[in-house]
């Protein structure tokens, strides 16, 4: 339970809020913020990289994790620090970085509707590419100072968060074209390789916030089920999005042999599909399957059910702002 | 110039020091401890990463940037701490990582005398379990708590290395087959791609040591300078080692393109070299140009010179075990 007592202590004297108002931002200034400092580092990589940086900063993501980390930072006075800023970018850079090593093992064509890093310069300095990245966010979030002196810092946090990540991709990647994965099986997965940074979001955003220490459980639940929520929407739309509206191609996952919540379910209800797709079954073929055996739907419920669970969490936090913003975050993540 | 009362002050009453003192070890005791350290952390992965990591445990390295970090740490009562035994084997696994990376750039078969992890698990699992190894040191060297309250965390300052050392990658690939890089440029690929990684290990041991502020330059150019001194020494080697004694394939540099500082000095004395290479060389013909061109004695001239300045710098440290043993692995890094 929170001792609003506490809560209303805590918020009270914090002479580092105190010392730089100026850099403390609305919210939607905080968020244009970390777009133009990602876009800044990408601009102005070192030349040597520069041709591969300036190319993904072409196409900018939907900011999801960082959104989430500005909105889990915002102090009781609705302000954003400059630390968030920082921290939500170095989140958005790891995560660009997991994108460039993803789409290698992949062998994905496109992202965010431009052509991918190693088709337009090759696998090696792809590889490369990643790393830079990843070293670059770690030496970000390193940068951050310390909310309070008794809390973690920001870049200390991070690196557990990112050992899961590759972990989920390891698992997913062993378990190509297993149709015999569990749901538990595929929960796992999606815990590990999505849900991980989106709780390392929230976080990051709680370390940086002036919340009392109770409600952190919080912030690390609604976190991980914002991830898991966002994954199983995120599965459903590569059945049912266009090429188009997904700007990236659909139906991958099933050609990538990457087995999702929505055929996991279908092979359950459907005893003659696992047969007909060993046999060979076309694209538009096992997406009607999927469809016909309630596939999304089920999907979908399982969304609803986290998503109302999670909001149900946020309502003991004390600031409406907050509560508003993370609500609508996880409705965007629901979005199918 | 080093002020002694300073120095003597900065070594009384270390409160921190005295809570564990059965966790201090002697200099070998904190070498073998990392070398277990390493070890267990790679044999006890997640079962899902761990036939990699297993196979990886097979071979060690010769661990000279772990010892330098110990032996910076080395307190002036001559013990090491246990966030050194961290810090270090978190400098010897970020190695590790960017090693696996590199042999899949390099399309190496062999390292370490054992074949590579690309070769032997394909190359999606050898990004991902760089990408593994690396985000385990930077956890490794987060949990490391400051040994002193004004000091960076030893997980704070190794980002910015790690950027520098894949810049150096990359530099390094761009210039495949460059016969024309300069003795400058090559320098600057060295000092990132290498002499970072000795720098970071130096920073990482002078935080964790009870020197006093006024040393930390000797420290980062003696550690700058022992990677340099090791990359020149590894680049002779390249030219005039059997396949056995380098325990990975000799000439490979040739090979792959990558010019180094033997060539260098060969194609600036014999001006028909250029010419030579391009119209096709065997490789037992270009280890006998360069020979013939001096191009292994200009490389050892150097390294003798860098040698003795980084010895001169190492007379100012007061105890005269850290300066026995920093000389040593000086001694190390410049064998050819």
């Amino acid at each position: 339970m929170i001792n609003m007592d506490q809560v209303r202590l805590a918020s009270v004297s914090k002479p580092d809020l105190a010392k730089d108002k100026q850099e403390y931002l609305e919210y939607d200034q905080a968020v244009h913020r970390v777009e133009l400092k990602i876009r800044k580092l990408l601009q102005t990589a070192p030349p040597l990289i520069r041709r591969q940086t300036s190319h993904l900063a072409r196409a900018s993501g939907k900011g999801i994790r960082a959104r989430s980390l500005l909105a889990c930072a915002m102090g009781s006075d609705g302000l954003v620090g400059p630390g968030a800023v920082k921290a939500a970018a170095a989140v958005e850079l790891l995560h660009l970085a997991t994108l460039i090593h993803d789409d290698i093992i992949d062998e994905a064509d496109t992202r965010r509707g431009i052509q991918t890093l190693h088709l337009k310069f090759g696998h090696k300095i792809a590889v490369l590419c990643g790393d830079y990245l990843f070293c670059l966010a770690f030496d970000l979030a390193a940068s951050i100072p310390p909310r309070e002196v008794d809390r973690n810092k920001v870049g200390g946090v991070l690196p557990s968060y990112f050992t899961e990540i590759c972990l989920g991709e390891i698992r997913e990647f062993s378990n190509t074209g297993n149709l015999d994965l569990t749901e538990g099986e595929y929960f796992r997965i999606i815990a590990e390789k999505t849900a991980a940074l989106f709780q390392a979001s929230f976080h990051a955003g709680f370390l940086l916030s002036d919340e009392p220490p109770e409600v952190k459980d919080i912030y690390l639940t609604v976190g991980k089920e914002m991830g898991i929520i966002f994954q199983l929407a995120d599965d459903c739309l590569d059945f049912i999005s266009s090429q188009r509206k997904a700007k990236k191609p659909v139906l991958i996952d099933c050609r990538r042999g990457v087995v999702t919540l929505p055929l996991i379910h279908a092979l359950r209800v459907d005893p003659t599909l696992r047969g007909r797709i060993e046999t060979g079954l076309s694209e538009q073929e096992l997406k009607a399957a999927v469809l016909a055996a309630g596939g999304i739907d089920y999907t979908r419920s399982q969304i609803e059910e986290r998503r109302g669970k999670a909001e149900q969490l946020l309502s003991v936090l004390r600031s409406a702002e907050k509560r508003k913003r993370l609500t609508g975050l996880l409705h965007r993540a629901a979005a199918v």
